[in-house]
C-alpha cells in the first residue's frame, strides 16, 4: 500500500518513486533516461503516476495539453502543486518528478489525516517542461497559465511528427489543448519543489533554499575578427590573433560575473575558432555568452561592463568586435508574501531560509504570469543535473515535504 | 627574348614569371592556385620554369624526385640556389617560385655578362615542399640530402594514389627516386631566396632579412578538464569552468613569447569545448600550442615556462590538465661563414643586413644537413602568405637578386 509508506517517509516515498519512474517502460531509449512529451514513455509514466495519486487519495483527470492532474479537497480556491515528468536526454532521476512525488506524498498525509482544507489543492505533473521532444519548452505550463501565442504550437519533432499527430496518437486533440487554461481568479497560488540543479546549497550546507526569483537571461553571439597568419612567421609584437583576444574577453566575462552577487553568471559554453590549424594564428573566433542575474538591478550594469570591457580588448588588441544579442528573458520574481510564506514553513523544520536566485527556466515562471507562485529547491550532489549522476537524500526530500505541508498549514489558517 | 628582360629589370622579371605560373595550365583547381606535387600543373610547370632556364643559359634536367634542375657553368663543385615551385591549396604566387626566377635572373645576368665562375651554379625546382599532396612535407629535398628514411616514400595522396603510381604516371620511377641524392664533397652551399611569409621586415621598413636559422617547434595538445554544469544554477565561485581556465592558460602562452625575443612565437590555433551548449559551462577543452624560436636557449626556458604556467593555472582553479608533447623539431641554424657573405650582399645593396630567424620551415632547414645553407628573406604585404593576396614588390625582388649577385660574387673571390 503506497500511502502506508508514503506516511512512514514521505520524501523516502518521494525518491524512491522518481527511481521507479525510471525503468524500460518509462524511457524511451533502452541505455538512459529519456522521457520526452507525449511519447510512449510519458504515457506510462502518467499512468503509473495517476495510480499513485490514486492510492494517495486524489481524483485524477487529464487535460486537454496532456498534463495528468490529481486533486484533493475542494473549494472555490485552488493550490497547485506541480512540477514535470518529461526529462531530457539522459536524464537524472529528480529533475521534475521530485516536486510531483512531494504534491503527491503532501495530499497523501492530508488525506491520512482527514484533514479538510479551505481550498482545493491539484498535483499538475506537466507533460513537457523542457523541450526535449518538441522546439518549445514548457508548452503544458503554457497552456495552463494561457500564455501560448497561436503560433507556438506549429512545432514539430526531429521526426518531422506535429504536436497535432503526437497529440491525435494519445487520444487528445489540438482543439482541445488551450482548454488546459486556467482562471486565476480560482486559483490561490502555485508551488513547485524542485531540485536545485546547481551547487550552492550544497556548498553552504543547507538543504532547501526559498527561490527569489527566476533569473533574467541574455545571450548574445560574439565574433572576434583578427588577421590569420602563419604561426612560425607572425611575431608577437605584430599579431591580431583573435583567439587570444577572446581568451581575454572570457576572462573578463569570468572577472565581471564574478564580482557581482551570487546570482549574477556569465558563462561562455560554446567556441569556434578559424581556420583552426595548429600551425596558423587564429582570424575569427565566435562564442556565445550568457548572463543572468535574479534582477535586472544586478543583470544590466553587468551586460554594459560586459560589452564596454569586450570593445575596449577589441580596441587595445586592433580586433574587431561584433556582438549580437540572440536572447532576452526578462526576470521571473516570485511572488513576495507567499515567497515569505515559504521562508516561515522552512524555518518551521529547523532549517535556515535561504534565498536563492534560480538560474535556470522553470514551470513556476510561467505560473509567476498568472498566479502568486513559489519555488522550494532541495540540495543535490555535486550541483549535478541533467545527468543519471543526478542525485537527491532522501532526508532533504522529507525536509522538503514537511515545508510544504507547514506551508499548506499557514494557507489554511490564513483563508479559514 | 627572356634574357632581355631579365637583364633589364631582373627583380621584375622574377615577380612577373611567378605571376606568369597562375593561368589554368599552372593549377589544379579551377577557382584558385593549388599545384601540388606531379600533378598535371606540376609538370607544366615544370616544363614552362625548364623553357626560362633555358632562355637564360642553363642546361636543364630532372633528377629522379621529380625536381628540375638548371646548371649554369661547370667546375669541380656547385653552388645550388633553389626553393619550390609546388604550392598550397588557395595559394599565393610567390611562395617557392620566386627563390627559383630570382636563381635563373642571377644566372641570366652571369651569363649575358660571360661570367666564367670557379663553380658551377644549379638552380632546384623543388617538386614537393609544401606536403600538400602527400602527407609528408620536403620530399625532394629530403631525397637530394639524403636524409629520407624508406618508409617515407610509402605515402599516397587523399585520393588514395601512392607515390610509386604518381611517379609512374609521369615517366618517373620509385626506384630512382634516391637517384636525386648530391654528394655533398662535390657541394659548395645552399642559398635559397624566399618571400619572409611575416609582418617583420614591413614593420621595420626593411626589403631583405638574412635567416640566422630556421625555427626550432615544439608542439602540445593540450586537454583541460573541469566539472560541466548549468550555465544558470552554477554560482561562479563554485565553477570548474575548462575553458575559462583554458583562456587563462591562452594569455599565459602570449604573455611568455611576448616577453621573449622576437623570435620566440606561442601560438593556439586549435580549440575545441565540450559538450559545447551556450548554456552549459565547458567541462573538457582541446587546445593546440605550437612554441618556436631559433635556438634552443630561447626555446626551451620558454617551454618550461609555458609548461609551469600551465600548470599552476590548472592547480589554482582545481582543473585536470594533460600536455601531450605531439612535434617536436630542432633548430637548423644557417651556416655562419655563409650567412656572414650573405650579410655582407645585403649591405652592399645600400641596406641594413637585419638579421631574421625563419618561423617556417623550408627546403633551406633540410639542406643544412648536406652542405652550409643560407636564406634570403624578401618583404611581403601585410605578412600574408599562403593566400592569394600574397604580394611582393618588384624592386625588393631586385634588391634580392643584387643581393644574390653579389654573394656570388664573393664566392668567386673566395674561390678563385
Amino acid at each position: 500500500m503506497v500511502e502506508a509508506k508514503i506516511l512512514k517517509n514521505g520524501g523516502q516515498w518521494a525518491v524512491d518513486a522518481c527511481d521507479a519512474l525510471t525503468g524500460p517502460r518509462f524511457s524511451d531509449h533502452p541505455d538512459y533516461l529519456f522521457r520526452p512529451y507525449l511519447g510512449p514513455a510519458h504515457l506510462n509514466a502518467v499512468d503509473q503516476v495517476a495510480a499513485w495519486m490514486g492510492e494517495a487519495g486524489l481524483a485524477t483527470r487529464v487535460d486537454g495539453a496532456g498534463n495528468l492532474i490529481g486533486r484533493y479537497g475542494d473549494g472555490a480556491r485552488t493550490l497547485i502543486v506541480g512540477s514535470h515528468i518529461d526529462s531530457v536526454r539522459d536524464a537524472g532521476n529528480y529533475d521534475g518528478p521530485l516536486g510531483v512525488m512531494l504534491g503527491i506524498a503532501a495530499c497523501a498525509a492530508l488525506n491520512a489525516a482527514g484533514r479538510q482544507l479551505p481550498f482545493a489543492i491539484e498535483v499538475y505533473a506537466f507533460g513537457d517542461e523542457e523541450g526535449s521532444r518538441f522546439p518549445a519548452p514548457m508548452l503544458c505550463s503554457r497552456a495552463v497559465a494561457g500564455v501560448l501565442t497561436p503560433g507556438a504550437l506549429d512545432v514539430a519533432d526531429a521526426q518531422g511528427v506535429g504536436l497535432a499527430r503526437a497529440l491525435e496518437l494519445n487520444g487528445l486533440a489540438m482543439s482541445r489543448f488551450m482548454d488546459a487554461r486556467r482562471d486565476p481568479s480560482e486559483l490561490l497560488g502555485y508551488v513547485e519543489a524542485h531540485i536545485e540543479q546547481g551547487p550552492v546549497l550544497e556548498a553552504e550546507g543547507l538543504a532547501l533554499g526559498v527561490v527569489t526569483a527566476i533569473a533574467a537571461q541574455i545571450r548574445y553571439a560574439a565574433r572576434v575578427s583578427g588577421v590569420a597568419g602563419h604561426a612560425g612567421t607572425n611575431a608577437m609584437a605584430l599579431r591580431k590573433d583573435a583567439l587570444a583576444g577572446a581568451a581575454d574577453m572570457m576572462l573578463a566575462i569570468e572577472r565581471i560575473a564574478g564580482s557581482g552577487p551570487s546570482d549574477l553568471v556569465g558563462t561562455v559554453g560554446r567556441i569556434s575558432a578559424a581556420p583552426g590549424a595548429p600551425n596558423v594564428v587564429p582570424g575569427e573566433v565566435s562564442f556565445t555568452i550568457d548572463l543572468r542575474a535574479g534582477t535586472l538591478d544586478v543583470l544590466e550594469p553587468a551586460e554594459a561592463a560586459v560589452v564596454a570591457g569586450l570593445k575596449a580588448i577589441a580596441v587595445r588588441r586592433g580586433l574587431g568586435l561584433v556582438l549580437d544579442k540572440t536572447h532576452q528573458l526578462p526576470p521571473s520574481p516570485c511572488d513576495l508574501a507567499l515567497r515569505a510564506m515559504l521562508s516561515r514553513a522552512v524555518q518551521s523544520v529547523g532549517l535556515t531560509a535561504r534565498d536563492i536566485v534560480s538560474g535556470a527556466g522553470h514551470d513556476a515562471m510561467i505560473f509567476s504570469r498568472l498566479t502568486p507562485s513559489a519555488m522550494l529547491f532541495i540540495r543535490c550532489k555535486d550541483g549535478i543535473s541533467h545527468n543519471p549522476l543526478e542525485s537527491v537524500e532522501a532526508a532533504d526530500a522529507d525536509l522538503a515535504l514537511r515545508a510544504l505541508l507547514n506551508l499548506i498549514d499557514q494557507l489554511e489558517a490564513q483563508h479559514a
